[in-house]
């Protein structure tokens, strides 16, 4: 049994651990390990919008397109690719890259091919609209946990290792003791924090910037029954899906009553749009704490919880993941080319005070 | 809104708490305040264990003399009478009674009428079994909460005062952080603590004595319809108390698996034994924190805790609480004169080594 938290990011605490010493989890769980030299990683959330079949071929081109760009020395180390409906009806496809440093993804951002592009008047008039929600937490910002060992995704696939069984899982406030900054910090935005249009109008469409604010906290929640087999399969869509869709669901449709910005249950896709028998979920959140307090107390969510309590011993195939994140407001991007208003942050952005 | 914990209660911490300082609690909820004088106090539950519909005027009998015996100088402060079917199909009732001090409890049970009737040799040959699971907390080892402040029933009847709103409720975690002692204590049991019988032999009846050990937790949560009209009473009945009652059957009839080592559902009765409309779960525990794990991850649990929070702010008459103690092990004591071996704190417990 080892602790989530790596060993050269362990440090004396200021803030006690929720359980006692002897605490021992129900079942086993992991964790990704990263090399050391990992200080600081970027999550690109890279989007393209579109609206009715009649587009969906444009906005698949324009998703070859920033794959495409992705094949760059200062490129991801990964990515993946999904589609959602979300809840104005519009598609949704998000290129998901991670990098393993953020110089490397600001070099990226900078090279003359995705800047162009990306600042391009061309965006402007394209038929389809284009996001960008780009987040560098530190190491010491962010956490993932794994119902299995190998092939780990999303910002798994920079780590070189996968922990053994971790301590710190099972219980209510384990996501939290699993970030090692919460060793001596409670990651609290500042009390007046708010998102705030920097720039743009989002009613108007045209560009947009919105600006953060420390510690937004993102997760991506995942489900993977690609290589599921009967009963495990029908466990997965039967008795998890369902509850899992209303969960999300509701943070989609409610999320700004309990402190959720944004929340889109998403699919993967190949890069012909076709469905993979994959989907996560990615929520950002005003705080860990407002995530905390749905995740333990919201029907749906404690459903799932106890679904999986009840089956984390005999999961096969079926793949169940998360990594949760908190970052500072200087690590944030959030941009909109053309956008629906309740598009990501822009949904619970206030307008700049001088507009 | 003020802290659970008792401002004369309050000391510097080493175990810090759950959530942020500026955590802000869902809907109000309060606690008991004893006055400062009051140190230790004493719960008493005195049972009568019958089989049958041929003993159970004998069984009332026994109730009617043990609560005649609480009308004395030592006797406690207040009293109530429940009766419960066990899982082996016996009838128990018990008389519970709460003092402000051990010392009175001390005296009462070492009274001439006290002493004789439960040493007598009569109790061995009587038609009834008799039981005695008495603890004696100090202020910091206990906590309670109501949903309402004013009658507060159990251990509540000692309290001179209710509380404002308090803070500590709502999460995970919150019971724990309404014990004045979890500032700086974790309440584990030794590790290699196990319940043992000190004298006499289970299986064979008459009279055996169990000896308990630090930590032993015990709850007492309660439900009183008895005012609630509609739409309440049926929210209560339809909704709350069939989820309830598979649990605590659950805990009942597995309780050696999660740490409970007795669990009794027990509803309220008048002298004549007619049922009142107020139950509470008496449930005693290895460790405070084998009764969180159990509280935060048991799908029945998590109903009721989702309805009380749907609910919780238009409650009205239904009255719901509970009242949760830790004690050490010389604060303990369980005594059986011939109840079936599967009675309270005897099912769990080993033979004395020498035995």
């Amino acid at each position: 049994m080892e602790s989530a938290i790596d060993t050269h990011l362990t440090c004396p605490r200021s803030i006690s651990r929720r359980v006692p010493d002897d605490y021992q989890p129900p079942f086993p769980m992991w964790v990704g390990r990263a090399d050391t030299e990992i200080e600081q990683i970027t999550m690109g959330y890279l989007g393209v919008q579109s609206h009715g079949e009649a587009h969906r071929a444009q906005a698949l081109t324009a998703v070859a397109e920033i794959v495409a760009h992705l094949d760059h020395p200062h490129g991801p180390s990964h990515h993946d690719v999904t589609h959602h409906v979300d809840g104005e009806g519009y598609d949704n496809f998000i290129v998901v890259g991670y990098w393993a440093d953020p110089q490397s993804c600001t070099r990226w951002l900078g090279s003359p091919e995705v800047d162009r592009w990306w600042s391009s008047d061309d965006r402007l008039t394209d038929p389809v609209g284009y996001f960008r929600e780009i987040v560098s937490p530190r190491v010491d910002q962010f956490e993932t946990l794994y119902a299995f060992q190998d092939r780990l995704p999303g910002v798994g696939a920079l780590m070189s290792d996968i922990s053994g069984d971790i301590n710190e899982h099972g219980y209510w406030g384990s996501m939290r003791e699993r970030f090692p900054l919460s060793q001596n910090e409670w990651m609290q935005p500042p009390r007046d924090a708010t998102l705030r249009i920097v720039s743009g109008d989002p009613a108007a469409g045209g560009r947009v910037v919105v600006a953060g604010h420390d510690n937004i906290a993102l997760i991506r929640s995942g489900q993977d029954w690609r290589e599921a087999v009967e009963p495990e399969r029908s466990l997965y869509l039967d008795e998890i899906q369902p509850t899992l869709h209303q969960g999300m669901d509701f943070l989609r449709d409610n999320g700004a009553d309990v402190g959720c910005y944004s929340n889109r249950l998403v699919r993967n896709i190949d890069l012909d749009g076709r469905p993979l028998d994959e989907t996560y979920n990615i929520g950002h959140w005003r705080s860990l704490e407002k995530l905390e307090r749905w995740a333990e107390s919201h029907p749906t969510h404690l459903r799932i919880f106890t679904t999986f309590f009840k089956v984390a011993t005999e999961l096969d195939k079926l793949r169940l993941y998360h990594e949760v994140s908190v970052s500072d407001a200087q690590d944030q991007i959030f941009e909109y080319i053309n956008c629906h208003p309740g598009t990501g942050m822009m949904r619970d952005a206030s307008p700049a005070a001088n507009q």
